[in-house]
């Protein structure tokens, strides 16, 4: 059994300053460059197909994110995914709106049979994409945890992936462990590009990690941390998303071991 | 004669919470996504020519904003304003800085010529658009509102549109009727892309509602109440653009009704 | 002997509301624009080849960074930088990691070889260019603060341009003179694009000065008087972001006189 002790991670993290290479939407950019800036690592948003594969062998993780799509950048993801697993190079997708359209839907499936390392997204996303892999069980089951849960797991066995579905309370599975990760604060999905933010989080913790499960976990941990002790400060969207820098930044080991609400169980 | 209850229309947004689709410029479209949060809306921005009219034909309402634009993205706004037109779903124009070149100029004559529900500027734009359908006084009329109002009804007559020019001291017209609203602060043209993201606001508030002029009217009076709100907890911009994001989130009807300051007259 | 009063330069910053043309990353549009408008001068970001010529004619400065690079974005930038030199229009370069990848080193020589007014980086992105000019020592002698010196005298006097490297403690030289610029905070390279941003308020500087030089020292001046007043309210990089906005707004000239800390010598 590979132990959860997310603290010793977030030391690695700011041990380290790993350099992050996002290939994102444009309304995340600015955020989760803050947001990895105040955690400690090192971000970069690279995207021009003319060096999006050579950046991306130089970081020690790569982020790609769906929300604002265009064909061009989707050639340059295709690269940078590429040059990622030829180096070795832990690299997370961010399925966003995978079943809004049939663009977003086929940009989906040409990521995921690039074998992603971890796949981070909400319920909804996780869903369409676990069904279009054939172990989901429909957008209906949004609702239910349970079945968040078993698309979740499937979902990772059926990729080779660690799945993470982020939400109220966040789940993460690599198809035989799952745990459960509270916290967080109700202003936070009030806050455009946490979530896509999160992601980012994820490479970082991910790059120089032996278990990339674990290492999800930490990440998706600290923000839930992070986001309880912003919530205490704000008072409202605005200054959550102040204090909510303020509070990752100042995030410390012994903080994290102490507030992390974990629950580690078998995956479905 | 409708109503101008904006209480009513901040309502149903609240209880309704409207996709807006928007297709706006770099700068605006990361506080445009938190400024519809925090009024209690759902944002997309979705801008490739691949999904943009599958997109649009989903959505609650439709934004268009050609602050930082080039040919692809005028495309995709062509085709997600014909989407957005078939589907009967009303859409905004947002035609910044129109008169500083040709390329603005032409992209303004063909997002016109598609039929927004509402078109909203400062003087200088309206005023731009309203010489160009032949029915404004010049740009040097920018200084008098008279010029601004004049001109507003006579582009709102020609085109079909609700015109909403907002500044100082705000105005709408159907070229039927015409309501002024004040308020607001300073410091709110100190923040970047407060005009553009209350595009956004004014398609949360066109979702939905039967009379675009009154819905139209109790966004920009929902805007003006919080930004006199926020006004009231700022140092400078910074904090200024934190407070506003805070105080859209707080703002409820009994507010709203007691702040708004109001004026209905007939266009000129 | 030209005056260093930063004062001054100030004063007609305030007096006048530059326009400032930007062609900037993704990640730097947003608080590049919030920078500006609290400084009190008037951003554009325009980047499509269809206007960016025609805009650049008629800003008082225009800025170039290459962080977010594109070949369309790169002759988009190329024809600006023409447009803005016939114009007599100063214009600035900003580096943005000139050495990570070849698509960035060419874009680098292909528009330092279009003459820019200024050059504003840290110091391996000033030695990279130094380096490929014939002038550099290195990039092992990033560390050494000499090193950096001699670079930047070396790289103003090849290329003709104003050379500031910023950084904890910045540099500015013409290859005659240079100055050196202390304040601050130490949060500052833990905010994104505040770097990017300067590059901006130095366009905004350089708008109607006789000496370009002085110009950008007044503007670096500028940036760490308010970077130290911002560091005293905050708590991390959230709020000191905020801070930060609302420090450039309220500086003013005699502010600026009693705290701002140059050193003049003569360049090595």
């Amino acid at each position: 059994m590979h132990s959860l002790d997310p603290a010793a991670h977030l030391t690695r993290v700011r041990a380290t300053t790993p350099l992050v290479h996002n290939i994102t939407n444009h309304v995340a950019m600015n955020p989760m460059a803050n947001v990895l800036l105040a955690l400690g690592a090192s971000p970069a948003m690279v995207h021009a197909r003319e060096e999006a594969a050579e950046f991306a062998a130089l970081a020690g993780a790569l982020t790609l994110n769906i929300g604002t799509l265009s064909p061009h950048w989707l050639d340059a993801m295709d690269d940078a995914a590429r040059a990622a697993t030829a180096a070795g190079t832990p690299w997370v997708l961010d399925p966003v709106a995978v079943g809004a359209t049939r663009f977003r839907r086929e940009a989906g499936d040409r990521l995921l049979a690039l074998a992603p390392s971890v796949i981070r997204g909400n319920a909804s996303e996780i869903l369409a994409l676990a069904e279009r892999t054939g172990g989901g069980r429909g957008v209906d089951s949004t609702a239910a945890p349970e079945g968040a849960e078993a698309a979740a797991a499937s979902l990772a066995r059926r990729s080779g992936a660690v799945v993470a579905v982020t939400g109220e309370r966040d789940l993460v599975t690599d198809g035989t462990r799952l745990a459960r990760v509270a916290g967080g604060h109700p202003l936070m999905p009030r806050v455009t590009a946490l979530g896509c933010s999160l992601s980012g989080v994820v490479g970082a913790f991910l790059a120089g990690a032996e278990d990339p499960f674990a290492a999800t976990v930490a990440a998706l941990a600290s923000y839930a941390v992070a986001g309880e002790q912003a919530g205490e400060a704000a008072r409202g969207p605005g200054s959550f998303a102040v204090a909510f820098l303020d509070a990752l930044h100042a995030l410390d080991a012994t903080t994290l071991t102490e507030h992390a609400r974990l629950e580690l169980t078998d995956a479905p």
